[in-house]
């Protein structure tokens, strides 16, 4: 039994490919490299936790077009990143047009061609309920085209395990499968150290400190 | 009022790109090549119809991950394409995982960051039965999808009006709408000239062969 589990190197989907192990699948770890400000950090990061995890297989992707398109602070080095702000709303910065849609048709074919049963995908609708491609419903709409658009006879399960859980449920389940955090990266912006106050540091750091925990990776100081 | 138009250079997207431009959309054309043998010639091809139509924008974008994963014949070389045969039954050797799903999440992208209306894809179910990318059902799913996939007040259609009709139909429609044919390229095989006997060039021949007229496009001798 396989899955492909798409494996950013972040905190969620460093969680979520322990957790397809433990539900007994081998990992087909897939990265995509989509053009994001941080790639070489996370890949760095997604390669050392496919590695700790024991993947079957650490496949690495580089995706051109979404860079190419933009539109993104994520992918675009002229739109800065945005700190977080919790009166912020609508559509993030961040958002990079129906970047879940293109991971999950890449993570598709990478199953149907090996066989798998499973794509693992570790979106999270609550802290990032202005993302449209993170929503249940979407989940579930890709989940009908896989079925309708795959060969007869395949048949692959999208598992988005976390889209109803809260960034520090997902911590907790983590540290129960002994993920190795030190190794994740979630930063949305480049640099040596986490700079603690983009969306993402502001989610990660709001999920160890709920827990009463020091996240282990390194942050700029004064963040 | 623009329309990306998923133009590999063959007969039936070239068509298709002439169809949305008849109904008052500036194309985005939109190229993709991942990895198919023929595509030197496949994107010289739609590069000339890109130019010959007018397009507002020719975007060639390199999609690496299909031939990483394989499974076709289309991508792999080590898997011969064979020639046309009646008598088969079920998913043909050209069959790439799940490529339409990628094509629609890449135009989907595109559409997204550009503010275009709709997709035009040229999906053709009558010929292709086999392909379960090509069905209408996977079309309206991936339809759902977009809908509930990209920003809120987006709104994309997803046109594939091809996918009821003949390869004749749609041959009719595009000398009615001046479709320089002799610009495009279907077949499956490396070549200078096309090889007349994969189902490609079967149907493309059949076609011209029922309206009565010669395809103007070099084919090899005893083809």
């Amino acid at each position: 039994m396989r899955a492909v589990c798409l494996l950013s190197g972040g905190m969620d989907s460093s969680t979520l490919a322990y957790v397809a192990r433990d539900r007994g699948y081998g990992v087909l770890a897939l990265h995509l490299n989509y053009g994001q400000r941080t790639e070489a950090r996370e890949l760095a990061a997604a390669r050392e936790v496919a590695r700790a995890l024991g993947a079957v297989e650490f496949l690495p992707i580089p995706v051109e077009h979404l860079r190419v398109f933009g539109a993104s602070s994520l992918t675009d080095p002229s739109i800065p990143v945005a700190d977080h702000d919790p009166s912020a709303a609508g559509l993030p910065g961040t958002y990079v047009p129906f970047r879940n849609g293109n991971l999950l048709a890449i993570a598709t074919s990478y199953a149907e061609a090996r066989g798998a049963d499973a794509i693992f995908i570790g979106v999270q609708a609550l802290d990032y309920a202005g993302y449209p491609d993170c929503r249940p419903a979407f989940i579930r709409a890709f989940q009908r085209a896989i079925d309708l658009g795959t060969a007869d006879g395949t048949s692959i399960r999208l598992e988005a395990p976390f889209a109803g859980l809260s960034k520090e449920e997902i911590l907790r389940i983590g540290l129960g499968l002994g993920v190795p955090y030190d190794l994740t990266w979630s930063c949305y912006r480049a640099g040596d150290r986490a700079c603690g106050t983009c969306d993402s540091c502001h989610y990660r750091l709001e999920a160890f400190r709920a827990l009463g925990l020091d996240d282990p990776i390194p942050y700029r100081e004064g963040a």
